[in-house]
């Protein structure tokens, strides 16, 4: 099924059911208000909303509406938890080669998660404001999960099992601010602005055969100011399946129902399939003139991130933010 | 006014108001059921759980009852957002002689912070369960403020404005597993599992003089195996005060109600006052002999919080934890 959450002025907004063609929703009032509340109670909740689902897409629901992507909060408009991986190890090994470092070994075994701010999400059209276009903008489009309760200490095959819901991310960074906090090694604060995420978290059975190992196989398309920069293939090249984050961060700890766990840029290793973010894109262009080329995002830049089905349907609808300045703050 | 959260078998468990003298505690329903709740539309509430509390500290509560830290969850069991600093330079300093590196000069203007999990927290006397003591167990005994919503760009002293309500943390620790996750310069995932929070939240007003300058100016107290190895002041050493973490997390983007910010371990110059994480002590033990002499933590140990106010009552009740083996997930 797909699920979205459309603002009424709350923090959390309003949890719909969307129809798989995307055109119309219905409100889940009367199951739950919010998607947190689903995932705290997935089993009791989670198959009134696919019997909604069922109903919406049968052309039945009585008060179905005309789905406005618009509308749209993150599905969680604040999440307990937000770990973002860095699973296609191409996109490392070009942003290192271009500045003439090497890939530690480990990087093949030891999946590199940094742990994001998840109190503010930006739903799929919502402006992405910045002071400064002097931080480096860039998009980074990726995928994600959002998990069950997951013990501590989960094999890889085990932590798979707790996914419920998938998600296009954006997930927007300040890349001049990138160096310093990696030099400081304790993450990224200031270089990790708030992440958007697509309109819909669908449940794995809505990709089909797609979702396999732990890993989805469609393209991911990301178009700048309207040209396609990227159509990069998120499957075969993913070195880490999402079963193997969130092991990764379950080593020492549990987590709770409502973590999303992000599979990092979407790279791949032929680059004529594009590029899911300008930093790539910066660090081919290093490697092949000795400089970058492509300046990073404008004021008024746009960026728009799909990913459809093999018979050409939008799977988790659209990102498509615009790229705004801050109005300096009190 | 303090506030404690009750442990009833759901995931946020049930918002009590406690007296002063933390005797008795008064169940906060009619008013709010979370904290959460409470944050999120703190002007309209906090008035009404404040009268609560003066009615419950003149006796005058109707159905008070006996307050108990042993039923208490974190204050907020979950969270939207947990960013810790590590504020006291002097650990910085010693940490880094130990180990015969120096500290950049940039860490005396830039704060070193590092953006945790907050999906799971540990209540104040909930086990500590970990999976081997190979991972180097430590506690960390730390102070934490819970913000209001901060606009991005908030300077320290506006920012300084949004902080709601203080408490005491222990942010346990895996020494062992901290230098790889610092060399990939993502932060800390694995390092840092579930972090626990004394049992009450309490307004700043509670600490009267004490809280000064965005610093708490008390003594924090942390016994291991009931030996007081701390009493360290959290204030004058405090470099950056709290108005300054949350400023600088607030550097790129807006915080959201109910974040989280700690000061990272509590720390003085004068080594007497004793050490508020194992790290130290063995820092110094280095630093005076070569080599550290002091083991972490071992199951079955103990280690109790507590800060209490110039009167000798106890400001934030004690957290009292036990290290504990797990048990092998399935």
């Amino acid at each position: 099924m797909k699920l979205a959450t459309l603002k009424d002025g709350s923090r959390d907004g309003q949890l719909v059911v969307v129809a798989r063609d995307l055109a119309t929703a219905h409100h889940a009032s009367g199951i739950a208000t919010t998607l947190q509340q689903v995932l705290d109670d997935w089993n009791f909740l989670s198959p009134q909303l696919e019997d909604l689902y069922a109903t919406l897409n049968g052309g039945k629901a009585r008060h179905a509406f005309a789905f406005e992507p618009r509308q749209c909060m993150a599905p969680l408009p604040r999440a307990y938890q937000w770990a973002d991986g860095s699973a296609y190890l191409n996109h490392v090994e070009l942003v290192r080669k271009a500045r003439g470092a090497e890939v530690p070994a480990s990087f093949y075994e030891d999946p590199l998660m940094y742990q994001g701010g998840s109190d503010d999400f930006l739903g799929p059209c919502d402006d992405a404001v910045f002071a400064s276009t002097d931080w480096g903008i860039d998009f980074e489009s990726e995928v994600a999960v959002i998990t069950g309760d997951v013990a501590m200490g989960s094999a890889p095959e085990a932590a798979l099992e707790s996914v419920r819901l998938l998600m296009l991310v954006n997930d927007w960074s300040l890349r001049a601010l990138v160096p310093a906090e990696l030099a400081k090694g304790f993450g990224f604060l200031q270089s990790k602005p708030a992440t958007a995420f697509g309109p819909l978290a669908v449940t794995p059975d809505e990709l089909g055969p797609a979702w396999q190992g732990g890993r989805v196989h469609l393209a991911l398309q990301s178009a700048w100011n309207g040209r396609q920069v990227g159509l990069t293939e998120a499957g075969p090249e993913m070195t880490f399946h999402f079963g193997q984050l969130i092991a990764h961060v379950a080593k020492t700890r549990r987590l709770r129902a409502g973590s999303i766990v992000g599979s990092g840029t979407v790279s791949n290793n032929d680059w004529t399939k594009g590029y899911s973010c300008v930093a790539e894109k910066r660090a081919i262009e290093t490697i092949e003139t000795g400089a970058p080329v492509t300046p990073f995002m404008q004021f008024g830049d746009t960026i728009r991130i799909e990913m459809c089905s093999r018979d050409g349907h939008s799977v988790f609808g659209a990102i498509e933010q615009r790229v705004v300045a801050a109005v300096a703050a009190g």
